[in-house]
């Protein structure tokens, strides 16, 4: 996950409306899979060649045709010319470092979403920009790389689970976008358990290498949370849109997704103030492991610096110091030793540093 | 307490509106108690089947029917289409990691809220789902355990306590919220003891334990502030709803309620700042008491070292050293001795070391 | 000042819309003083028996019943029911934990405020609250002991001061409420000298002491603010009322009312911060402190473990050891230990450190 | 500058509406300077008595009346009673602790300004209270003292310059504020480099003096952001004003004046953010040469207190210790601590602490 | 990039609406560019009269006028006086300390940005003001020095790439803006390299050097902010302008602009917020380090101070201290010492300091 998007350089040299692919190249070609479907037939296919997504346009079947790779410009113009999309959009389309939103054309609605995996290996967030342009019974998505979490939907649509296959194109959109949020949990949970992992070794044994690790969870929530709060307001948007495409039916259902994206905002809001906690949390037990430290040493020095002293005292050499020849000197002074040191673990046990 | 609930990877492969329980399962069976009442009769009963719940629909009564327990799908379902509620309802009766919410369905209006429990022996805060579909004379409340913070209100229905039995169907609602919300404050009151306990041994004694201690509260404070914030808007909702189901009468009720959630709301925003001064107490004191240990061993190193060398001095074998050999060099020592250290203690002194 | 209020556990139990009182039982007996004035007359009593107070209803003068305690059920019952109270508006008159609200019941406005003192030797501030029934032209005012800031405006109604005797109800009532929180610059002004005292202790002689009053400080702003800041909404709908109790004339006063108000919470704010901006200050300074420590104890054993260490060498009893002998030994070290410790004041001087 | 005002203990016995100046008496004798004017004539005179004014009030010139010093009661109310001011008008001219703000009488306009001004010896912020009353072609302005921002809008009328004497009496107005804003700049570039000169001294000699201008300066910006932020307001409320008074030839110059407003909140913003990071800075600066002493103390300890415990072994006075018979134990011993000391060296190099 | 305008002082002292040129003066001379064009015909100028402008005025054609140089008041009032624009606006174009800002004036639109560039040696933000007068079919563009980013743009008119020559003048203003933008992601990917060089460092090697570099990209950031906020707001103001000269069919190119200007506004906001994190995990590090040498101190000090004490023992001169007699005291002493040595060093390792 990288702070800043590195491909905007192109960007700033481009013209605005060009169709450029502004993003790594993740695949080799381009996949082109292709779903028509209504209550009572389905059909899935991979196609050769873009022409044949057209030729059920006419049909009252829902389509639905989902582009992976982005970076086929012959293919994309295309795409463009024939579904008459607007130039920025397709521009939107092609620049993977979108925000996610929602944008009302008329003839069709465009939305963009991120997808995100996190890798528990590396503690790393993948992102991945999907787009849909959705109009009355057509659904175009397009995906960066192939493989995806759509894979829930197909499975409902083919053996006809749930509702899906008796409702409208809207519907369709609707449980793509639901999967693609669910998948935020899945990431959020993983985040969780990694989170709490962290607190414990905070709590018990607060290493270095820890304080980096919060660092870096913390980075990461502050990057998601960037790209996860627009959601809200697409997710709302989709509500409150008077395009006929929405249809009535599909509102409940789009208001639950918004409850989920609300708790998905919230559990990252709640995330990085836990992460900051813990960076307090670590600071403080730096600090006592620290004092721990300094009372060692302390209290070594203060009892055994003074003895040293008075062993010095009569390892000197002069020739007139009474002590030296009394005969019970040295062991007098083991007494002396013993209730100096004594009267220092005294002092430091009530001073409760024992 | 947990940082995110752990269920949700079940649902990101569920489809939307299916009937799944979410959630761990508490009770051995679902558990269904019944009361009918209006102002002269009133009658309690544990149902054995869900039909019997049904037969008293016609009567002009007010039917509170209670489910504890949320993982027997027949029972679930046989609720659900007699009733005839929006499977998406269904669903999220079901999941129990829901945000609280009102929802008003035109025939009946959904409410879920959080019921909690502070467990002074382990400090953790305990969760219960507490769901409300409330129609003109019927209400259904669902919980994930037997066990609840009803019990006060059914004794007030059993002794016509109060106005209860002569109002409607949602005064009873409001008074089984009112329930669930004046609960909370017996949980913020043993929060706010723990958390005045925590401040006294911050100022007094401050452990590395307490350190653990007020960051537990913190999240707990963090996690209920999450689960709680959207009650005010619940609240609100039900206030500004223009469903005829709630009555004019109870209006100034659920403002009052209004004012309690704001009273919550308020307080665990003072408890999380209170518990963040207590972490910046605790982490001044902390420095406090290095400094502290720092004088101890400076003062005592700076004291002896010197005294120390001098010792050394005199302890060296040279053929020649001249004050060796004088009678009163070892007294003059002494009195050197005595010298340096009494002026290093006045140094300190100075320095209001001391 | 409590964290949290200790007597709501027995509000978990109580019934909506029940007489309870909540709160500590500060006077032996409930006291009733009445006053009932026009721009001609003017009359004080103590009242012996609640019914007293009822005889003027019928006149025009503008009566003004204050009640001092609120325990004694059997008068708040007899209040209540004669002038037709809500018995939610009863409720929360009794408990002394409402928070500063405003609500027009038509007939009468309800107004609940806090009235603070602080207390110069234990640094606490201390609550009470004050409700007041407001109607056409009568007013009454309800406060948990005797003793209040209303003197002045009883003093200016006997002496017939400014344009008070004059003007109707609704003045009165403002006259109090700004009474009320013309003493909240009296407690903000205690607070600010005792906030500038503890900075100039900061300054000077940051003790562990200070760091527990700054704390206690912060915490009695943090409450005071929760208390304050519901104030602006009052006054505020106040203002906007659209209730004829509230007479065109006054409008300009509560106006300026709010102003006071905005101040108040203003000042809160700005004392808050400055308490947040001075633990950082002490954390700072003691950071300060602990670095001059480390450098007197730096110096003393940079300086003097060397030298003792090559006094150790000349104290060994080896046989054959040449400098020993050589007559010059003995002051060629001490040119040496002159020159090492000579050398590191330099170094030290150079670092800044002497 | 006061963290509090010290006055308004007063306040807290007075009546509302009656006239007291709250404040510190500046100037020995309340000071009247009248201008009339329009575009052809310009007079400016110094009034004896207050009733000089009211000659000019039928004219159509432009008047404009100076009030220096607010301690007079007797000219005070005069202008009161002759003007027709309301009495809470009045009463908030007086008390010179008021918020910047903005009221419309309908016959004309109050509006209460602070001044600024910085010293830069004390590095003190001084205040002046400016109120306005703005009527059709009257203006009055009151100040605390002589000497005043407004001496380049006096000598633009006097000169004629730009085209304030073609203009309407709110013009004039404009005019004022705007030289009370524009000084503000000053005093902000003044506060700038102040700010610019501690940071300086923060990154290259973080003394405890430093620590202490910081807080000052940080605590200025404070009570500044309070007395500024209003100004947004009241600024704004002449914009969106309906009263005739306003011109609307005036707006665009008000609007120019709401965005000069802007910018000193900002840059006042910016400022309280700067002072906090270079707490944060210093603070870090401090920890840093802490760990610098600390490591010179450990670099001695860890390399002479080794060698002294040798030199302290054959230092002992043991009838047999075969090593201080050996003719070249001496000389291995050097060797043996030059070992010692070399390797310790090139351990702390090699941990970088050298 | 200063904290503060310096150049304001004069600005105190000017006339509102006069023609000053506040800022420093970049170029020897106001340099005038001047192209003409529509679908068919593309001319470009320099200017060597202000008037050559005016010629073109009456064309159909669409007509930008660029003026590099903003000190030529000769210029500066024919343009004024020729394109009748209002005194104030043109008092905003010559003070280059404004805050971005778009106005409507009717007959034209006036637009205030600021370009920046980032100096990646000194890492030093430079700042430039770029105004637009956008009336229905001419362009004025004012800029404070030659050399720009919209030579992208001109290219495109000449090589009539795109749609931009078939579009109206509106179109051409966006496009201009948008190259501006466009400008600030370079600017923002730069910064976000630094960001990571520097997070890097942190982690490895947090020298205090990195300190200051941290709280000086802070200080850019936090001005950078108060710059680009203001963007969104006008870029707004252009979406919502009902002015006819932005055309219906450039409002979505203006939408896809906001879009940019709430990444480049998210982005400062987020690498703030890093910056923050770097601080505190710099201040952790810093604090790990010192207990890592307080770890290696400690433990030097705790193993050689006995031993040393003891070897002192058996240093001293007493006639009668039996041990020394014996043959075997000096094997037996190794014996202890290694004991001593041995126990503290598992002590040590027991509580995972070593």
């Amino acid at each position: 996950m990288k702070l800043f998007p590195k491909h905007n350089k192109q960007k700033a040299n481009h013209i605005p409306g060009e169709l450029v692919h502004i993003g790594k190249r993740h695949a080799e070609e381009t996949r082109l899979s292709f779903i028509d479907y209504d209550s009572e037939t389905y059909q899935e296919r991979i196609l050769q060649k873009v022409d044949e997504a057209y030729q059920t346009k006419g049909s009252k079947k829902i389509n639905w045709l989902n582009v992976d790779g982005l970076h086929d410009m012959l293919i994309m113009e295309k795409i463009l010319s024939h579904f008459d999309i607007h130039p920025l959009v397709m521009e939107d389309l092609l620049n993977v470092h979108q925000r996610p939103k929602m944008e009302d054309l008329d003839a069709y609605l465009f939305i963009v979403l991120k997808m995100i995996s996190f890798d528990n290996v590396t503690n790393d967030i993948h992102w991945e920009q999907v787009s849909f342009i959705l109009s009355k019974n057509y659904l175009i998505t397009f995906q960066e790389k192939p493989g995806d979490v759509f894979e829930s939907v197909r499975e409902r649509l083919r053996k006809s689970k749930g509702r899906i296959r008796k409702l409208s194109c809207d519907y369709l959109a609707y449980a793509l976008i639901d999967a693609v949020i669910d998948n935020y949990y899945v990431v959020l949970e993983s985040i969780s358990e990694k989170i709490e992992a962290v607190e414990n070794e905070v709590v018990a044994n607060p290493s270095s290498q820890i304080l980096n690790e919060i660092h870096q969870l913390k980075k990461h929530m502050m990057l998601l949370r960037k790209a996860v709060w627009p959601l809200r307001e697409v997710v709302n948007n989709l509500i409150r849109t008077e395009s006929p495409i929405i249809k009535k039916e599909t509102i409940p259902f789009i208001k639950d997704l918004y409850d989920h994206t609300i708790q998905v905002t919230d559990s990252i809001d709640t995330f990085k103030e836990m992460l900051t906690g813990l960076m307090d949390l670590y600071l403080s037990n730096i600090s006592n492991r620290m004092n721990e430290v300094m009372k060692v040493l302390t209290i070594f020095a203060a009892i055994f610096i003074p003895l040293t002293f008075v062993a010095g005292i009569y390892g000197m050499n002069f020739d007139f110091m009474p002590e030296l020849k009394w005969k019970y000197s040295y062991f007098v002074l083991w007494g002396i030793w013993f209730l100096i040191g004594g009267g220092m673990l005294g002092y430091f046990k009530k001073k409760k540093w024992l």
